[in-house]
């Protein structure tokens, strides 16, 4: 039985990018588990683009991470030792825990993976947060229809990817932006995209009308930045804007040089009768059996596909998190432990 | 009967604020009435600020005024001559038209008034397109709640004065902002707001967090500008945003110089799951009755106030408009003809 646990403590908060010096691994005491609680060894952790806010002190919808604790993340793991009557040693469960490979936890706070059903990862990634974020931004705020148009970046990230398959299964026409003529090339033969575009290439904005001859009903948008501004041109009346991330702007340490377009966004939300609205996945905790159902089912005929970029050791972690903020993952981003 | 018609003809697009010769008075012939026209004669014009975008070239929600016509306008006229069964000389009518004294238009186009149930022009404020835009974009977008609180700008201009009314008669607390002192009187005394910030005065941002102790759940957007600056870090989670009208902006030639505070917009939309949501009244023409009906209520038990800056004659249609825009009204701008 481990006597310590290895952790990534957040040593200074980034200024801009993150490096690696701002994290520092170190191994602490593991208390044993008491009444209720289990010992837990991490066998998968999640890297997502909103950590980089967790490790930020700017006010958002959650308290930072404190110097010398270890940022957030959501983990799949095995339970070594069982004080608690709701699970047992040997079983895998989803936890929202830390970074850092082994843990203490209350077993209530922990949920049962049956491993049988689909390989364990899937809880955090198709279907896990990323799967339900994509799912209910559509369903709630997205509401694609038959025939509209939907733009996504990111298009073959963890929640990218899915917006774009879900919508195309309800009918849409799908347009993706992703960096390289690789994942492009993944965007439209895998996972379905009517079109995929290369931020990378020049004219971005130029292209991106082009692929969307009949205007944009549904931009899902998780990266801001020079995507958004090739979008808002096309937007068409009624147009609905999920806001669920801006990684383009997660290092930025000033708001860019002017102009200032944020009057021109505001009268474009106007003349075009915009919705504009951003959510947290929590926010629609209530359709998490409503979407498991359905993305099993889908996984299962084989109509949505999905990808993982894996990283191996807790030694991978940080560099991992600052790879997938440059946009290096191709696909959902894991580190696998054990 | 009249052989002509005045009418204020635009001749140049305004570059910035508009101006006196960006506009030129002309008689022109008034044709017969055909089978199923009218002849009318406008008694009352309305000014509204929508009208600077639709003599801009702008893309916009309807086609710009061409050079050489009248913008548009809504109007309150009498019948002078009819040929159509529907209406009869002496009926007094609201009709979508423009900047002129008399008018040949289909019966078909106007809507017969009861002169008898409210001021005639009413039909041009509180009781029209104003009142429905306020009673609208609460209904189905501000949704204010008991106890929450709502912050408009333009406080005592014919829209953010009923927004201010409808929605402490909701139960929301609610917080204008006005043009000088004796307009911030009246919203308080008159108009019921619980407080009302003067926004020639310094430190509005200051001013306005103090009024909002528990920040705010509605913002009514019709201004932009300082205004909505001073708004935005008080928005709580959850709030929204009718986008009405962004008028600080409807004279500006170019983008304000930076910082480009856009990218921060979405990460506060995104952070506070905010709701942004542009409207054009005419989306929500199936509730007119229903707020007629509750509008002629509110105003027979006299618990909503309104209040009419009008001027006489065609001639103080481009005065009365282009002080309209810089907030030298004090109410629902009207000139009155006849």
């Amino acid at each position: 039985m481990p006597q310590s646990a290895r952790i990534i403590q957040l040593v200074t908060r980034p200024n801009g990018a993150p490096k690696p010096g701002d994290f520092r691994i170190a191994d602490i005491p593991l208390p044993d588990p008491g009444p209720g609680e289990v010992l837990l060894q991490m066998l998968w952790l999640s890297l997502d683009p909103y950590m980089r806010g967790r490790i930020s002190d700017a006010r958002s919808y959650a308290a930072p991470t404190p110097l010398g604790e270890a940022p957030p993340t959501e983990a799949v793991a095995r339970v070594i030792v069982s004080n608690d009557p709701a699970l047992a040693a040997g079983d895998t469960v989803v936890v929202y825990d830390q970074w850092r490979d082994h843990a203490v936890r209350k077993a209530a706070d922990c949920r049962k993976l049956d491993p049988t059903l689909a390989p364990v990862q899937t809880a955090l990634g198709v279907l896990g947060m990323p799967g339900r974020t994509a799912y209910t931004g559509l369903k709630h705020i997205g509401k694609p229809k038959p025939g509209e148009t939907l733009v996504v970046g990111a298009a073959t990230g963890a929640v990218g990817g899915l917006v774009g398959q879900i919508a195309r299964l309800q009918g849409a026409r799908t347009v993706g932006i992703a960096g390289g003529a690789e994942k492009c090339l993944y965007a439209t033969e895998t996972l379905g995209f009517d079109a995929c575009l290369d931020r990378h290439q020049p004219d971005l904005a130029a292209r991106l009308a082009e692929a969307c001859p009949n205007g944009i009903d549904v931009y899902f948008e998780l990266t801001g930045g020079d995507i958004l501004a090739a979008v808002l041109p096309l937007l068409n009346p009624f147009a609905r804007i999920p806001v669920c991330g801006t990684i383009a702007s997660y290092n930025a340490t000033t708001p860019p040089p002017g102009p200032d377009q944020l009057p021109a966004l505001m009268r474009l939300i106007l003349t075009r009768s915009l919705t504009v609205r951003g959510f947290i996945v929590g926010e629609f905790a209530a359709d998490t059996p409503e979407f498991e159902a359905a993305m099993s089912n889908w996984l299962n005929e084989g109509v949505v596909a999905y990808r993982e970029a894996i990283s191996q050791g807790i030694e991978s972690m940080v560099p991992a998190f600052i790879g997938m903020l440059e946009g290096q993952n191709f696909g959902k981003t894991l580190v696998k432990l054990a």
